[in-house]
């Protein structure tokens, strides 16, 4: 895409009005731009993001054999009474002309369980795993810290259904390494920890995974030996120990949560009385298992973890376009970037050309703030030698390439 | 996708408080599921067929140039007073708890409008096409006829930004243009004409596309020769002629709007004091238009223009799946048909595979009400022959193939 075609532009200063990192790069960048306190719009650099963010996370939950589904954010309010959580004070709640009383969906439970519940009657039936990737309402008094805690937000939310707890327990295992995959994907291996926390009424722990930043809200306490975490809610049930290892050096770090999963069990199904016959012919409740995952919060997360005072450094597999080509000194050179454009589009695919009037100064600033992970610059200079400059945008020194290696060199990054 | 591994199943009878044909054969198929009136779960099978619409929708709207954005459902009331549209009545309203005023968009004007304008300054920076796919709200009385009329549904709205009336009329033509592109590549290019309609203030007219089915709620007076029509509210204006040849023998039909398209002019930027400096220095007011396609409405009037007594007939790029593979007579057949669903899935994909345990007349039933374009039966009696039975949905008779012939023939078709 070339640059001058892109609606967004870089802003010069700060945005004002947000005190997190991730807030204010994304906004001077051109990723996001805030409608209101905790809402945010995606414009297309960061539309680009989210849709990586999101086909990572689908290709994990296709692999653990998720069906995708897309359920309504609008929900009646005897769903919700069902399980008692109509007087959640975070979901929003509304009426219709008719008088009806809706909630604006912060989670799927209450759906997603009598829905399954229609189409599994026997053992054969299951287990079931059915996800989405979906817009979610959270009527949130802190929203603040920019994408970490918002009113509107995507999120991909796995529920499992299972005849047993045994059942339940490998698949459960099976999400984690799936999420664990996310997070590798987006750049977060070294910095995220699955992080043992409450597990609510019906299950001792659930797992957090927690990505280490200083912009957290949430207190871990780390194992290094074994890359767990325990968090502050039961580090003292833990006896401040590794509860796999007893190492008692734990780290104590801030940190976002970017994902959860829970075996919720038979909370959920007893309250909608879903059973189904086993083999031995009884009626048993189904159990059950959810998993989420926050996309626009790990898109902050990420940004909260790799960014300097330049702007972002998008890791690969997340980045807007792989790679940032910048022709200066004017028409002659430009001609020659025209032809490094499409023979990248052709090759590669993945590449925002700054074809604009600026000057040098401008152009290189708007690409570090923008981080693609890789930044071509075509100069008059060394066109004449047949070398193109590169630099990564997570190292300091740039060095020069034979424009005839240049796709092979790209490839290979 | 075998289809032992689906969550969702048939159902043997209709649904008893579904009126309209696409709800119907949707839920009974296993594609929706109904949570309340007027508002619907797309379930594994819808999930497919919208994706498949939103990525011909997606495609077409980036070939005239549009930039992806995803906006916010959730919109202060603030952005809706300055266009005086706060009143609207089918909009849903709700408070937080801090007693902000909120409302669930049911349009993007009030957002696009002012974020656009953050951009554009100067001639330069004219024009912007920007669009969405994402869910919207409205409060509607009359949801009824399935898919057609909801609460809750999926939209495309793409928003272009101009200097002048003369840019935007060409513009205008061109999303005409993409509009009949994605209605032809959804299999609607017999049943769907440009209709023209008022244009609200600013504009004398503006378009629908109207697809003819007894289901539509609209009333359209067609002319055959010029393949346009004129809707009801002006018919009566344009004297009961076609506006383009004027002839008097328009054919009255009902349809469905399945997408519509607006010269708004300056009435929304206006509202917001969106203005340019032009070449010629002075400020002028932004010219803009907007266009929209209903996801489910479409999926919806596809399944009430294109269905038997026995089910759905899918157009083939908006089905499910392409092919719909049958083993049938137990495990012998079965071991040949596993070895035809590799081979499919290797080559073409896009297979759904009944390996269910059932008798040959609900697996022929069930790929009727299914409805893939392609249905092949393994049996054993062909196998010998190495022959598979091949048959279109869309047609009556059934024939025979070589097996060695088979990817050749699926792709030729």
């Amino acid at each position: 895409m070339r640059l001058s075609c892109l609606f967004t532009k870089t802003q010069r200063g700060e945005p004002r009005d947000e005190k997190s990192i991730n807030a204010k790069l994304l906004i001077k960048a051109g990723f996001i731009d805030k409608l209101m306190t905790g809402v945010y719009s995606y414009l297309p650099l960061g539309f680009r993001v989210i849709k990586k963010i999101e086909n990572i996370i689908r290709e994990e939950m296709n692999k653990i054999n998720g069906q995708e589904v897309f359920l309504p954010a609008l929900q009646p309010k005897d769903i919700w009474t069902k399980t008692n959580r109509w007087q959640y004070e975070e979901m929003f709640k509304l009426k219709s002309r008719g008088g009806k009383d809706y909630s604006l969906g912060w989670t799927h439970e209450e759906v997603i369980v009598p829905l399954v519940q229609k189409f599994v009657k026997s053992y054969k039936d299951l287990p079931v795993f059915v996800y989405q990737i979906q817009d979610k309402f959270r009527d949130e008094l802190r929203a603040k810290s920019g994408l970490l805690r918002v009113a509107e937000f995507l999120m991909k939310d796995l529920y499992s259904f299972h005849r047993d707890e045994i059942d339940l327990d490998k698949y459960y295992e099976k999400a984690k390494k799936a999420y664990l995959n996310v997070f590798k994907r987006c750049g977060l291996q070294k910095n995220t920890f699955p992080t043992l926390a409450s597990g609510g009424t019906f299950s001792k722990y659930s797992h957090e995974f927690q990505t280490m930043t200083p912009a957290g809200e949430d207190t871990i306490y780390l194992c290094r030996k074994c890359k767990i975490a325990v968090n502050k809610e039961i580090i003292e049930e833990e006896k401040y120990k590794c509860p796999q290892c007893g190492n008692k050096n734990l780290e104590i770090k801030k940190a976002i949560e970017v994902g959860n999963i829970f075996k919720l069990r038979d909370k959920f199904t007893r309250a909608f009385n879903f059973t189904f016959r086993d083999k031995d012919g009884k009626e048993k409740i189904v159990m059950m298992g959810c998993y989420g995952i926050g996309l626009g919060r790990l898109m902050g997360a990420i940004v909260e973890v790799f960014h300097d005072e330049d702007g972002i450094i998008w890791p690969p597999e997340v980045a807007p376009f792989k790679v940032h080509l910048i022709s200066l000194d004017g028409k002659d050179t430009e001609r020659y970037a025209e032809k490094i454009y499409k023979l990248l589009n052709q090759s590669i695919g993945e590449v925002l050309y700054d074809n604009r009037d600026l000057s040098t100064g401008i152009k290189l600033k708007d690409a570090d703030l923008i981080g693609c992970p890789i930044r071509l610059v075509v100069s008059r200079k060394n066109i004449s030698k047949n070398l193109i400059e590169l630099k990564m945008r997570n190292k300091k020194k740039e060095f020069f390439i034979k424009t005839k290696e240049l796709i092979k060199k790209i490839k290979s990054i």
